[in-house]
């Protein structure tokens, strides 16, 4: 029984994501569909990338991960189908599944495919819709167990996001807030092994161009400091979250996703 | 393994969903839930009908479609149960099935009944969440393959909206936004078969009153006009939408559900 | 194949829920997972309470329960198990459970075990998301069919909320607003058996300080009174509920929750 996940920006008050499910269920009916999010900000390739990369690898061997931030729908983007070591990955070639990609274990090389085979879709396709007409039903057949090169021909390059990763030298690190979450937590694209990079430990971390917008605690877990405090941890999905106890960051450093973080 | 969708106006901040899936999995171990949407406007039926039938088509076979919005719980307003062609629907006799029926595969005539069996509910039945104590548990049984006559009597006449259906002459049509998505697009209740019935090419779609809120580009997806510009398209569940490429068509003509929408 | 719930105060934006329901499916692939909500308001045990304690029932037999609103994660603060007649609890050890317990079958005493055996956890155990690396795999387990002493040793005491529970004496009852649902209906913590240490019928409900805050008609339904009227009744999960029949009692009353409700 696999597992297929969700990743889009189409919010829950429409019937899009249902539509989606509906699909799987007629061709895959033992499919377990599990919705990582459909509330990625709309078109916000990079926030899909970033959730999605958080959370891929705790599902388990060959889940089929759907990743629908698609804002060039309908032109002549390619749809992409990429096989790793232990999951498939389906999305528009946008970028989207870079963060993903580059945490995927690398004992095999990655296989890359662009989605042809319209056996595989639900006809006709809609020029607006590939969710539900060619990503669900491929992702479908794929939980059900067809050989992976049915989906189409190999392809060698995909669109690849470049803002992605933080800048490190040895004076520091420039990254950026890439999500807050419900709590105000700022989680940053500046990952453990970044911090390792350091000549030393990390002093402070400022927040944006404001001099005093600047956490100098560094430690494990929000309640190290009192209520109302600010501390820099390394959260659970082991990249850099700069917190306020009990408190909320993005309110307290009037901070939003984008925001530059510079470590020093 | 059968499927049970729920088209709800509960909202996901309660227990209300899950204490309907708590009653389906007591009875129906095997069925398989999945959430349309709980975030139909409160009370707003109309809305209710338009996203189930925009959707209800992508399931398989035997899938029971059940449909709670239902500002008359716990009056007499009757429960009813209809099997069409390949599907069942249960809701509120308040015309939230109108769209849905009127668009289900009619080779076989409509079968009607009211729901009546009270050995089928879980009880006692509450006066104010019949969500849970009849539809979930009538759903439940249906999707477990009790015979449909059990549910109860058949009935003759059930509510239909009568707001529904676009008017339609040579001069034009009158229609009226119906759904407005995640990123500012128009769905509106005009239906590509609408369109066929004007002398020609539909050339302006005017929305609301003001006579400079018109499209005039009548195009197949979003993209082929510029980013910022405004075209009209057969959507993905083959229906009219107004659009801005890249942008928002609701910001760009502040329009909402139920404005008016005009095409000649 | 047993049903395990998620009530959780993560939203829907993130990953959070996915991740838990990644671990879970990993573990138990034939579990069925639901979400009662992600929605709980940040941080407030005593939603989370009484949300759970609203649908824990409707679930069937061996359901696992878990409740992860859990501010003080990462400090020494418990993870607890509990088993009652019919389910299964996982929760910090900060009250979330209280309103469940207080209300399970009694039949058979309560087992309260502290989870503590870490060959049933997430590897490695982050400081910040005891969620994924705790209770969803001890969830997991304990749904596959682990005997419940595995999770950890037997403790006596729990912590439990005090402000739960109404104030009733013979003049009349104290209670307050605990959910403002979508409709805008006030849910009190005052309970039918509450009602009914009262000498007579109630007369009336006030809510909060100002004296024409006052609804003066308890009956069953809300369509007991006319469009835009207020009426007090029973709802559907046992508690008193102020409601405005096709109107928002919430604005009406400008009330939210934690607002006192005096009963007399």
């Amino acid at each position: 029984m696999a597992v297929i996940t969700l990743t889009t920006d189409f919010g829950m008050s429409g019937w899009f994501a249902a539509a989606m499910k509906g699909v799987i269920a007629g061709i895959a009916p033992d499919a377990r569909v599990v919705d990582v999010t459909h509330e990625i900000a709309g078109q916000d390739i990079l926030a899909g990338a970033f959730v999605l990369a958080q959370c891929f690898r705790n599902f388990p061997r060959d889940t089929v991960h759907v990743a629908v931030v698609d804002p060039g729908v309908g032109s002549p983007r390619r749809a992409i189908a990429v096989k790793s070591q232990d999951y498939f990955f389906l999305a528009p070639d946008n970028g989207v599944l870079t963060l993903a990609l580059a945490s995927v274990d690398d004992r095999a090389p990655l296989q890359i495919r662009s989605i042809e085979n319209e056996r595989l879709f639900n006809r006709p396709v809609s020029r607006t819709f590939h969710g539900r007409d060619i990503f669900a039903p491929v992702a479908a057949h794929l939980a059900k167990g067809i050989a992976f090169q049915e989906v189409g021909p190999v392809i060698e390059n995909i669109v690849r996001l470049e803002t992605a990763e933080p800048k490190v030298n040895k004076k520091g690190i420039e990254g950026r807030v890439m999500f807050v979450d419900r709590f105000g937590n700022l989680v940053t694209n500046i990952a453990a092994h970044h911090l390792e990079q350091l000549p030393g430990e990390p002093k402070s971390f400022r927040i944006g161009s404001r001099w005093n917008n600047v956490i100098r605690k560094f430690g494990r877990f929000y309640a190290e400091v009192p209520h109302g405090k600010a501390i820099a941890i390394i959260g659970s999905s082991n990249h850099v979250e700069l917190c306020v106890n009990l408190g909320n960051a993005a309110q307290k450093f009037r901070a939003k996703p984008d925001d530059k973080v510079y470590v020093s």
